[in-house]
């Protein structure tokens, strides 16, 4: 547990699902900690120092040391502060949870995030393609279990949040269907059980405003057709 | 050190800087392998079967599970066999080389490669731009350094071969100016140190075919402008 002297800062934005990791980690193990939202069209000083690299949300800076990426971050949080455990011990499984994590960032976000936000309709449909082949590899892998993992959250379901909370929200705003109970049964259960587990719901920012940013990037978006 | 009962296989690639990485890494420990020459324009049934995600090389198969990659097994055979550390011992230390290694590949591989192979003038100048100022921000961090952690090779370090070896080829092929000494002193001076250790020097490919690979792709690539 973090001790009374130890300083822990998040720089985040409300609407990522970056940042949710981050959060996500910190409350499943207990962490305070001081949260500073950034306004990315206006970046803090703070945030360029802490990030030259990137110069994006989520950074930490635990006793005046920053760290940037999200999964980075969460392996970082679980080194550091090391009851509940988010990665298993057993290396393979490590390895996989890792490999999993990486595929969502690499595979998933990316493609659903263009499906929707894009004005172009053949560029829609090459990215809705994608995405769905995409969670068709997490469906298998999820199978019957509760978690990716098994009975506890761990780094893959942390990596998924952005499909569990993010993926909803903006298919109703698009009308698209990716994550569906139809389409993806294992994966859509899994969903609604990692969005109501505890840790995660206190973690996850309010719907509504978040909802409405992303209405009005939709809206932009596909009027500028 | 791996049980004469372990049974390690690698499937590789002979150009691949991923591939690379993981031959060092398995040098560096000591540990025996069997390798596998893949050819990328007819995929064996054996890496489609332990690769179903990415079809792409490296995949190492312990024992009978498979893992993909480069990355990911890299840190996978650090904890496997721990003697000969690749990744260090400190939480923070170990996430900064986390950081790098994923800065390398999300910043500069693509962008150095893009560079290189485009018959498009605009997309060239744009790629080498983006290149040199992510290598600058390794020459920031490598400073009077011998490797990125100091005295002894990391991941940082392996991370980056296709720094050290692929991109003076590469650069020697188009005749752009990417990696030199007088752009980056303290990276050109961590690039012959690298390609210079023993560990390193046994597992590189051989110059010669893979230089020869890599000219007909560009010559191709460039006639078709």
């Amino acid at each position: 547990m973090a001790s009374s002297q130890e300083e822990v800062t998040l720089l985040g934005a409300i609407g990522s699902p970056y940042v949710c990791r981050v959060k996500i980690a910190f409350k499943f193990k207990g962490v305070e900690y001081k949260y500073v939202e950034e306004n990315l069209a206006n970046k803090s000083e703070q945030l360029l120092k802490y990030n030259p690299v990137h110069k994006k949300v989520p950074v930490i800076v635990h006793n005046d040391k920053p760290l940037a990426e999200s999964l980075v971050i969460v392996e970082y949080i679980d080194e550091t502060w090391t009851h509940n455990p988010i990665l298993p011990s057993d290396p393979y499984q490590r390895a996989m949870a890792r490999f999993w994590s990486k595929f969502i960032d690499d595979k998933i976000v990316g493609a659903a995030w263009k499906a929707v936000f894009t004005a172009d309709e053949k560029e829609r449909e090459k990215n809705v393609g994608e995405a769905l082949e995409a969670l068709q590899f997490l469906e298998n892998e999820i199978k019957d279990k509760k978690f990716f993992a098994g009975e506890e959250i761990g780094l893959v379901d942390i990596a998924g949040v952005f499909i569990a909370f993010w993926v909803p929200m903006i298919q109703e705003i698009s009308g698209l269907e990716i994550l569906t109970s139809e389409k993806f049964p294992n994966l859509y259960k899994w969903s609604q059980e990692f969005v109501n587990h505890p840790v995660v719901k206190e973690s996850l920012p309010p719907r509504d405003p978040v909802f409405a940013f992303f209405k009005g990037l939709f809206e932009n978006v596909t009027a500028s057709k």
